[in-house]
Order: C-alpha cells, then structure tokens, then sequence
C-alpha cells in the first residue's frame, strides 16, 4: 500500500511510524514548500500547490495515479475542507481520503460551531460568545477572565487571556472574527482518537499537557481517565468523524470542560503510539477492508513524552525541486 | 574533561555535539525539572534549585566536586547574571564558567542598555523609547508600525506589533518594563560567535531565519555575508564577551539593523555547526588552555536546516529522582 500525506510539515515522527507498517510499501509527503523536512523523511516528496488552488486538485490526482496511492492522509486544517469536498472524486479514482465528511469538518473548524455542538449535546463547554452577543448583553457577573481567539484559529495563535471589558474591547475592534470565551481554570488533557470509517470509535488515549511550544504539545505524560473515556465515546457517536481525530479539555474541580475537537492527527499523537495505540497499523488495516476490534482504555498509564528539536541539513543544491508541480 | 551544562533543557542535539568530541568523557546536564529531555541524553542528569535559590551554588559546587567538573555551561538568559558574578567562587575550585562579565551580561540581557550599547558604538540599531519616554514626547512622523516588548524579556514572549499610538498606550499600561521600538522592515539573520577567553572573535556564522517557533528558529540558511562579519566583529571588539554568543539583526534595504545580543549558545546553533564552525572542539581546546586560531568567514554557505520534533519516551518509574539535590 502507498500512502499520501498532504501538508506534510514537520510531522517526521509520524511518517515514520507509517513507514514500519508492514504493508505499507511508500510513503509520499507533499507539502507547499521544498523546506519541509517531512519531503526529506518520506520515500518520495514533492512541493505542490496550495489548498484550494485552481490546480491543487489536478495535481493531487496525478501524484495519486504515478505513485500507485490507496490512501491520503491530511495534516492541516486549512485543506481539511477542501479535501473532504473531494472524497468522492478520490474515491472514483480508488482513493481513500482519511477525513471526516464536510459537516463534521465544518463544525470542528469553527470554534462557534464547536461550542453550540457541545452544548447542544450535553458536553460541558466554556460559555461562547461572539464579539456582536458580548457587546449587545450586559453580561452579569463579570468577575473572572475572559479568553479571545479568533473563530477559525489553530495552533494557539491569536489567544490571549483578558481580565477586564476593556481589554476585550481592545481585542474584538481588532478582528470581527474574533469569539470570546469564559476563562477556564484547570490542566489541559488532549484525547488521541481513531474511529473506523463508519465513526465508531477504536482507540481512545487521554494525555495530560505538561509543556507547550508554539501551540503544539511539548511535553505529556498519559494519564488514567475512565469518565473522560466515557464523554469522549458520547462525543464521538453524536459526531460521527471518520479517522484519526483529537479532543481537547480541561480538567476543573468541577469535572471536564471541553474546548476543541481537531478533526486530524494531534501533534502530540506519538505519544499514544508508544503508550501502545498503533494508529498507523489499525488505519492500514481499516483502508484494506478489515474490521478492527474496539481497543478502548487499552493503553499505557504514566508514560511521558518529553520532546526536542532535531533536524535535516541540506545544501542548496540538494532541496526538492519546487518547479515540478507549481 | 567533564563539562556541566546548566538549565540543559531541550537541547539535546547541542549536549550530542560536545559527547562527540574526543577530550569529553563525560557530559553532565542539570535542569530544575525531571522532565527536560537532556537529562536523559546527558551521562547523567540531575535535578537543581531555581537559579538563585539559597543553595544554588552550594548544589551546583557539590556536583562539580563529585564529578570533577572542569567547565560549565550556562544555557539560559535568567541564570546567567548568578553564575556571571559565581565565576571567581568556581574558579577557585578549578572550575572554568563559560560565561561573559557581569557588565556584559548587564547589556545583553536589558533591551534598553542593548540599544545604548549599539548607539554609542555607532552601530545602527532600531529607535528605542521607554513607555516615560514615548509618553512625554510628541513623536515626529508617527507614521509607522512600532514594536512593543518587554524590556528584559526572552524567546520572542510578550512582542506585540502595533501601528496605532493607541495600540502602544494599551499595552505599556499593562507593564511598565515594556520598552518601544521602531518596526524593522527585512528578514533576520542569527550570527553565531565564539569568543576566547580574552574576548577575542573566533568564529562567526551567519544564518538566515526562514521560520520561527515559540521564539526558536524552526528553519534557517547560512548565507553569504562579508558586510555583517565585519561589523560583527566590531560588535565584539567594543563588548568583550566571552565564548558562545549570538547576535541578531534585520536585513533592510538600507543595511543591518541590530537588535539583540544573547550571551550564551543560541538554539540554532546546531546549523553553524553542521556548517563547519565546530564551537565544541574550540571550546575543549581553549579549556585546555590551546591558543585557537580565529576562523572567520570559514564555514559551508547555503546550507539549510529543517527542525522538527523528537522525543524521548519514559514511564512514571524512570523518571529522575528529584529529590536528591532538591
């Protein structure tokens, strides 16, 4: 089986976690710049043009056809809707798009919708307001902190935490986009999920943040959760995803807040993978038509991650040639 | 040799460098928390008080005691006023510190005497106000974009851009020890430098920032530049620090602009090493009481670095014991 990641980046680890698969014979990592270092990791990459450009689909469709691909996987929010628009033209050509279907992506990638969904279900979530909602009410209690971020943001850019109207003020006259969010206090748990191609869910593993950089986990240790297991179960069959997915909340003396559901692989996913939750080799199998048994709470307690930088050097001369699909 | 690194953190890839080089037997990294990835890529890794606990010193001399320690390294800008003024103390025990003087270590840690430094050395560095200053100054030609940080602060935290009069009032009321600069239009280049003991230049390596994470470079290209290496060692020759530093400045049409001296090894180091500029081996050497012959402008042109993650994985159980020094 060949496998295509899109907006490959810097998902090194991952890549080659698919590599040791044994049925896996390639992996292709495509990304928009030839600095990714992914390009250099996987048995083949290649720069292609952005999500959503007039050719972005002509290519994806030729690399598919010349390298033999049965599966894409994507990595980045931003072509998630795009992509999941396509899965069937993929699928005429005998390409499975790992992705969830366009409902569901939509309602993840809009932190407004992702509130509503919670609450319409049940799920503890943070009180949500739009800028236009904040303004208009004359909010009762105003006594804690607020949190800003722009609706349709990732990796943590944007945030920032406000102590008093004024500072809210300040933020929303900026970005109209921006959604105003309840300041929640307690430790951030981040949830690996893989769910089949009907959105049953596989594998669960709730890991607690102990370090961020730039957004992304730096460090984690996995944690013992039976009730989180259980919500997120509860989460899952109201959504219906499709593939690997994560789930972020915060544990409060008052239980789980949940604030974000990543309709992708987590950043942090190596993690659950050496906690025993083998995502690339469950995936595999599903894409090759087996069923894969429930392997929920079945993972490792206690085992930290604890990452650093490395690299790939290159001369000028030895960087991927940006011509041949731009 | 043994050498001893100080708030070792992730910096793994740098930690591998010195264990490669032939005098080092043994490496020694110490951090104060377990969960920092050198300790466990260290010959042996401790946990240590806060820089400027009561018993920092005390804790620090009974491991270069015990391990026969011949030089340490500091790592971290908040530690290095302590072990800058510890220097004689660690001397004494025949224990070199790899650090620059308390007056340099003064300048490069305080935006403010950051920019005097460069001012009164005619070297061109961004109009830099204090919030007094820019408040009581009607401030001519206020027609472009100011940064906003603080005054002592580090890895990018707390840099706001603003373009509004308004924007800044907003952010220096939140904290006093903001500093103002003016908005440098150009990219960023990292020189990395070795001094010898003496102050004198060894080496310089100039890389380009082409991405930044958390503040760190993420991607980077060492470039040709005869111009900055001049001025550079300009630099040098007026501030007089000592071993591994790096400066940084902006490429703007009308030449460098200089903004920041970090008085220790940058995190991109690793790219002039691969690049030929092998500061390990020199550092060694001048420990050991070598005279090292200046290098400048010998290093490999054009190479990239591509960061990304790794980690290392530990059960709960093989986490270092943080009580021993604590």
């Amino acid at each position: 089986m060949n496998i295509l990641f899109t907006s490959a980046g810097r998902r090194v680890e991952l890549i080659k976690l698919f590599q040791e698969v044994q049925e896996v014979d390639r992996v292709i990592a495509v990304d928009i710049g030839n600095t990714a270092p992914t390009l250099y990791c996987a048995d083949k990459g290649f720069v292609i043009p952005k999500e959503g450009s007039d050719n972005y689909l002509d290519v994806l469709l030729e690399i598919c056809r010349k390298y033999n691909i049965h599966m894409i996987i994507p990595l980045f929010d931003l072509e998630l809707p795009f992509l999941s628009k396509l899965k069937e033209t993929f699928h005429k050509e005998g390409v499975v798009v790992l992705i969830s279907s366009p409902h569901v992506i939509e309602i993840c990638l809009d932190k407004l919708q992702t509130a509503k969904f919670f609450n319409e279900h049940q799920i503890p979530t943070p009180l949500t307001y739009t800028p236009e909602d904040f303004l208009s009410r004359d909010i009762q209690g105003f006594d804690g902190q607020f949190i800003v971020k722009p609706r349709f943001g990732s990796s943590g850019k944007g945030v920032n935490k406000c102590n008093t109207k004024e500072e809210i003020n300040y933020f929303i006259r900026q970005d109209e986009t921006y959604i105003i969010q309840e300041f929640i206090r307690g430790y951030e748990v981040t949830l690996d999920i893989l769910c089949d191609f009907k959105g049953k869910c596989i594998s669960i593993v709730p890991r607690k943040r102990l370090k961020v950089r730039g957004g992304e986990v730096e460090r984690a240790v996995t944690i013992e959760a039976p009730n989180l297991l259980k919500i997120t179960q509860e989460i899952v069959s109201k959504l219906n995803p499709v593939g690997p997915i994560n789930i972020q909340c915060f544990i409060t003396e008052q239980g789980p807040v949940f604030t974000e559901i990543n309709p992708r692989f987590g950043g942090g996913y190596p993690l659950s993978y050496h906690a025993g939750a083998d995502f690339p080799k469950m995936i595999v199998k599903m894409a090759l038509g087996e069923k894969i048994a429930p392997r929920i709470g079945i993972y490792r307690r206690n085992l930290y991650m604890l990452r650093y930088d490395t690299a790939i050097y290159k001369g000028e001369d030895e960087l991927i040639d940006q011509s041949c699909y731009l």
